[in-house]
């Protein structure tokens, strides 16, 4: 693929290209790669690219924009035909050209752009260009241009040579004004002419700060397009927004000057080597890898970048950003989505490469505050405070160390954690994707004659080695105990013996272990994606927006916290080591300022005490939050227990609201013995929406409860509130239906127990002030009005709750303190306050309430 | 606790007794023990033993029992503090005291009792009895008692005088007829009389062969029982038969005999020093565990008994047994019991042990021939051959080596392979239950530099370590990166360092590490449970008929199966190794034997192409079973996902019976790109029986598939068949509501798929010849009638059907093959074979039929 010594040379831009003829003649070289082009093959964004209004050379497409279409591939299939007189010309600017990553990278990417591509089907020509004066611009390149460097299979004379060449081709420009842009645009439309050459595209590389984005748009948009049939890229360089909305804002402007398929983010991270290798690997491992990649195999991921380096010298920048935003919300999400995505059927495409990873997006559990843990190393404050000027009191809450525990909702991947990691002054300097296998295997033999390539019992993982570490290159890993990996031979080739070197726990030689062939820098790769319009390389605005979509709730949850100390290097130890539990995350060490508060032990939760006393005459258990949901989750359980030993079933009568979620959760998670199979579950009260609807009580029993634990489809019994496709309908009715159904299930129609809440207003169930049914009478089950919305409600009634064995009232939350103190006061009133009314006949009423309700 | 060096003297039985004063006087050891027990704590399950009929002494219960009991126990009140005269006297009858048992355990185990409660509360007579002659037996007698041994803290002079003291105590005793028996009942009695002694017992210890076991219970129940106010226990050996059935037989014949109170079970297990512990180490450290005890923690529990020996000389036993019921079905089951069941409140309560233990085996889930891998050592037929004078074409199936799989089906544990595994001719003798924590910690050091009590990401694992093996006794050891456990310092105490030992791949260091102060025989620990009545440590009838429950139906199905052969000891390398998915075991290596049966290469069910035709002019996919189902869950989940994209959901239409039910699993396990948030579930038809009848069409749906995968509450439409509690009337509608349901949710009523089967009289639904509705018509919906039962259904109509974009018919296997031609040949008749009026008018009808259905 590669043709590492092109033979093609030219002189500087503006003269008539010299053409030395090259293996693969002009006919060979024309026909497959436009043709399929042509034929609109998926692989190829830019199908339409030309397809806009001549005149205006703005984003919008022409009414007639497909007819066109049509006519300008016709056009172009001809010009195809004629293309040994007119050869396809490719200019590159570069702007920012004198800056950093220009020297570093950039224009050695072009440079071997030019050495991949410049043999076969197009010329080139690079202008660096830049805002400096034309002459230190020009000395600026001249010296870069003399740093390049050629592969290493190229002999130093025939590197010269290439070098000259490339040299000859590029050049510094002055780039400024819509002036500047307008001429430039004429130069490369006057070099094309007088080479004889057809213009096929431009590419513009933004290697400058986002604030100039959008003058520099502009002035392309409006002065340096491409002629009709030849494609405009530009290339875009993060930061890409600050969050979700600046983001938007960006992708806003930015919309207004390219079209979509015109832009090209780059995600460095996209061209390393090992990350570009994900999918690939994937594929060309589809079979092997079909039966291991879902969660029923995967015991956990983990995408990790580790940094020695701290950022003494970048905090101005680093102080804005932090590492979830420079590490994590661009480079680990995008290897996740790359591990974690349906794996298309042909990832050639980069479209359907693009919609699948959409869809990881979307499959993205939300992070809460505790999916993260932050640190900060110690000098940096002081760091901060240095560079930038500040007081001795400042202190930064910005953290330089995230560990960010991720979950997928979707089959292939529920419960399976993914551990993302990135920080400064670490121990290593190390970045890799870690895919570890669950054992499910038993090795009967003493673990001392295990044999690495046949014992189950061993770890078994493939690694996608990014770069540095102990390894010190690129690779992937594959344990010889999976299964022999295929890779392309002609890139990636077997990684030789060395003897003690030991990765993720095993000696190297466990591993069926592959390099690159030849190790490219990750920009060098992706300028060649550009050229090729490979945009499933580029982050898309969708993507992007996504994935801000995914982190922005997370960055504003934690803008307050502080981040955990830690002393940097080796001597962090176990410090920043962290645990998860169910969506949680935190450091497994607890931090030793935080147990040593004062004198004695801090209190811990567990230290407080239930309070047991009476309110209205019946038993009042009082706790903090949490201890009361464990208490009264308990007494549940235990409730269940005794009726299913009693009766053989246990009907529960849930109140919807928020307050009953983390009881949910308690009673889903934490209770082990509890009879689910032999229990029902009915509805105190429903709000008159479909039971899909988010506002549904249902909607909330079945998230936070029924998903998790398995109660039988026939022992769920929702309020009937959606019958015959319409709401509440009283003449479908649906309360006596609910009656009839507890009448005929229900013994005696007393629930073994009911919980309920307690509003503000003194409701309870659906049954609100002056409500004139469900206070007293006959009917069981009743339709209410509520003074909020949705305002038409079903519910209990009084009297069918006064004939439960039990009842429970949660009251939780300082805003219900009032309505406590007052009902604690009146009598049966129930008509004002239709609390007062829950008095069952012959069974017991338990109220709990957690201290801020009950103390305030 | 234990009082090793006890004083006390006394000759022969039949002499009265010399007391020597002893610490602890009567008083005191009179009144802690016998009231608790009087006032009939939990811990006493023999408190009602005295109320039988005392002149029947057969095992019935009076009818004015319990008040004889109160009166019973004010006598023995009474007694117990005349007890400074009346001594207890308890009596030990070891039946088979010349056997290998007896003189290798039982003798010591009595020897050891001896030691520790002769100088309490009671006084002891041993009896040795067998059917020996009185000579014989003197003699072997008198050579056991002379080798018992004292514990090492017991001086030699002391333990010669203790020894002696036991001797005069013991005596050999012919017992044949049940004259014999009657003899030594009055023999006993007069030994108490004489004595000036009270009789508190008589303890009578099988350790005879099975076979012997109802002469020897018929002659104690009719001519050995003591007197009221004294107990009776008989302690049985293993086997308990030999499967379900004949465990129970036996447990109906000895029922007949004693009463379940009277009986104790041993399984010498529960009497290893580390297996006892199990509870109580839960119990003292429920606080640390309480958190960790579940499938949110436990990635698996191993429970292991390897054994170097193999069968030889015993093969007469072994090849009747095999190592599932000489091991598993005993040792490791209630080894597996104690540490998956829910742990009591108190501990000390047998009763409640016995009651959770009980509920444990209720939550194992049912064994298949897949949850099991079978073993034989290669020399063990020709063992059998030379033992058992069989020809020697002769071939054993009997397995001398399994791996079982076990899971429970509760919260707390579901999912955790619990692992089963013993073998005969291994690498190593070595007995241990092992519980593996998950790894739940992302460790940020490289790691070389976890330190093992602080790095998270190490094994957290706890042990109960029976015996053997490299560590050479029993031992407790926890993961130091867990917690410090709490164990009795009484009896267990810290291990020593034995640098260099690695135990479970990390050096012994790793772990909190303990070991009994005094190592115990197993026996030893049983015989001072029996004396002291802790019916927790033996098999009660029915916990051992709850084991053999859950046994048979694997060895039944594992009858004729035939085992790998391996070669033993550390040859076996990973040939015996086995791995799980989902709830099948096999092997990790393939046989080769089995994998190159012919010159070529054995022809693998993936190498069977999927055929494609025509039949009744639409498409027919034809395949082996297993590429047919996935072949058309593969065709589903397409059809599904294209749905959802175009409409936002798929009305999904399946079929009763079993042939769908491999199809359910496929798609519940292996279809993660199934949108079933976005998929409505239909059924085809029904049966009227109420939905949660295991005839149901939608019960099948529910186990095999609703509960695997997350569809919505309100997507599952089950039909209507069990409207106003009652089965299918027409005056509640059912069909009708059905149609309309499908009418306001599944646009135009065309389903996106309806799955349907053929019946072997080509009815289709529940749609059967000569119907006489469902055939034409406008009805969507109708009842009908089956010939057989049950006779009512509910079925969509053919015209409905006919309405679907696409209908899938599935046909599998032989019994198809007629009908299958048939209907090749008939037209349009679905009055005569509803099958054939299957044709979607504007729909695609898709045939899958695997080759018995369709080739024969």
């Amino acid at each position: 693929m590669h043709s590492p010594v092109p033979a093609v040379g030219g002189r500087s831009h503006g003269c008539k290209q010299r053409f030395e003829a090259e293996r693969g003649g002009p006919a060979i070289a024309c026909s497959p790669t436009p043709i399929s082009r042509l034929l609109g093959s998926e692989s190829e964004p830019d199908q339409a690219a030309h397809c806009t209004d001549g005149e205006e050379r703005g984003p919008r497409r022409h009414p007639g924009c497909w007819k066109m279409l049509t006519v300008a591939m016709c056009m172009a299939l001809l010009g195809c035909l004629q293309a040994q007189e007119l050869r396809g010309h490719v200019s590159v600017i570069l702007l920012g050209a004198t800056g950093d990553l220009a020297r570093k990278y950039l224009w050695q990417g072009l440079f071997q752009l030019y050495l991949d591509e410049a043999g076969k089907d197009y010329s080139f020509s690079f202008h660096g260009a830049a805002l400096t004066s034309t002459k230190q611009g020009q000395a600026f390149i001249a010296k870069v241009l003399e740093s390049l460097s050629c592969p290493e299979d190229v002999a130093p004379d025939r590197c010269a040579e290439l070098k000259g060449q490339f040299q000859r081709l590029s050049a510094y420009r002055h780039l400024a004004t819509s002036e500047d842009y307008m001429a430039l645009s004429k130069d490369i439309e006057a070099q094309v002419q007088h080479g004889g050459l057809r213009e096929a595209g431009r590419i513009f590389y933004f290697s400058v700060p986002p604030f100039a984005y959008a003058d520099i748009a502009r002035n392309i948009n409006s002065s340096c397009r491409p002629g009709p049939g030849a494609w405009l890229r530009v290339v875009l360089e993060k930061p890409f927004g600050h969050d979700h909305l600046s983001a938007q804002q960006l992708a806003t402007e930015l919309g207004g000057f390219f079209r979509e398929e015109e832009m090209y983010r780059v995600d460095h991270y996209l061209g390393k080597q090992a990350v570009a290798q994900i999918l690939p690997f994937r594929d060309q491992n589809r079979k092997a890898l079909d039966g291991l990649w879902s969660r029923h195999h995967v015991e956990r991921v983990e995408i990790i970048m580790k940094e020695t380096v701290d950022a003494e010298g970048r905090t101005s920048f680093y102080e804005e950003y932090g590492v979830i935003r420079d590490v994590l919300q661009n480079h680990l999400t995008e290897v996740l989505t790359l591990v974690a995505m349906e794996l298309p059927h042909n990832i050639s495409s980069s479209e359907s490469v693009l919609q699948h990873k959409l869809r990881a997006f979307r499959a993205l559990r939300g992070l809460q505050k505790g999916s993260a843990v932050l640190g900060q190393y110690q000098a940096y404050s002081e760091q901060v405070r240095r560079e930038q000027q500040k007081p001795d009191s400042f202190r930064s809450l910005t953290p330089t160390f995230a560990g960010v525990l991720v979950h997928m909702d979707n089959l292939r991947w529920e419960g399976v954690p993914f551990i993302l990691m990135s920080g400064k002054a670490l121990d290593e300097r190390v970045g890799y994707v870690r895919i570890l296998f669950r054992n499910q295997a038993y090795c009967v033999q003493n673990d001392e004659h295990w044999v690495a390539d046949q014992s189950q019992c061993l770890p078994r993982q493939i690694v996608f080695y990014i770069g540095h570490g102990e390894l010190g290159s690129p690779a992937v890993l594959v344990s010889r105990n999976l299964f022999r990996p295929s890779l392309p031979s002609e890139s990636w080739k077997g990684l030789g013996a060395r003897p003690g070197l030991r990765l993720f726990g095993r000696p190297l030689s466990d591993f069926y272990a592959y390099r690159p062939v030849r190790e490219q820098d990750a920009y060098s790769v992706l300028i060649s994606r550009i050229f090729h319009g490979r945009k499933d390389s580029f982050v898309t605005t969708e993507n992007l927006l996504a994935s801000w979509g995914f982190w922005t709730p997370l960055l504003d949850s934690l803008a307050h916290e502080v981040p955990r100390l830690y002393p940097g290097g080796a001597e962090n130890g176990h410090l920043l080591d962290f645990e998860f539990s169910g969506a949680q995350l935190y450091f497994s060490q607890r931090q030793p300022e935080r147990l040593v508060p004062g004198p004695g032990p801090a209190p811990m939760p567990s230290g407080f005490q239930v309070l047991k006393a009476k309110y209205r005459e019946s038993p009042l258990i009082s706790a903090w939050p949490e201890e009361l949901i464990a208490k009264l989750a308990d007494d549940i359980e235990a409730t269940a227990v005794r009726a299913v030993r009693r009766f053989g079933t246990f009907h529960l009568a849930l109140s919807g609201g928020s307050s009953p979620v983390p009881l949910f959760q308690q009673l889903a998670t934490r209770h082990y013995g509890f009879p689910w199979a032999h229990t029902h579950l009915w509805l105190v009260d429903e709000r008159c929406v479909p039971l899909w609807d988010p506002e549904s009580n249902f909607q909330h029993l079945q998230t936070h409860l029924l998903q998790h634990v398995r109660v039988p489809y026939y022992n769920i019994h929702p309020m009937p509130v959606h019958l015959h496709q319409r709401l509440c309908a009283e003449e479908d009715q649906g309360a006596q239906t609910y009656a009839s159904e507890i009448s005929a299930l229900v013994a005696n129609s007393s629930f073994d127990l009911v919980l309920l809440g307690m509003g503000a207003d003194g409701h309870t169930a659906s049954l609100f002030p002056q409500s004139p049914s469900g206070l007293d009478g006959e009917q069981l089950v009743v339709l209410t009005e509520s003074p909020s919305r949705p305002f038409q409600r079903m519910s209990l009634s009084l009297p069918l709750i006064n004939r439960a064995r039990k009842v429970a009232v949660l009251v939780m939350g300082r805003v219900k303190r009032e309505i406590t103190m007052l009902v604690s006061r009146v009598g049966h009133e129930p008509k004002k306050w239709p609390i007062s009314g829950v008095l069952p006949s012959s069974g017991q009423l338990v109220w709990y309430m957690d201290y801020e309700a009950f103390l305030g």
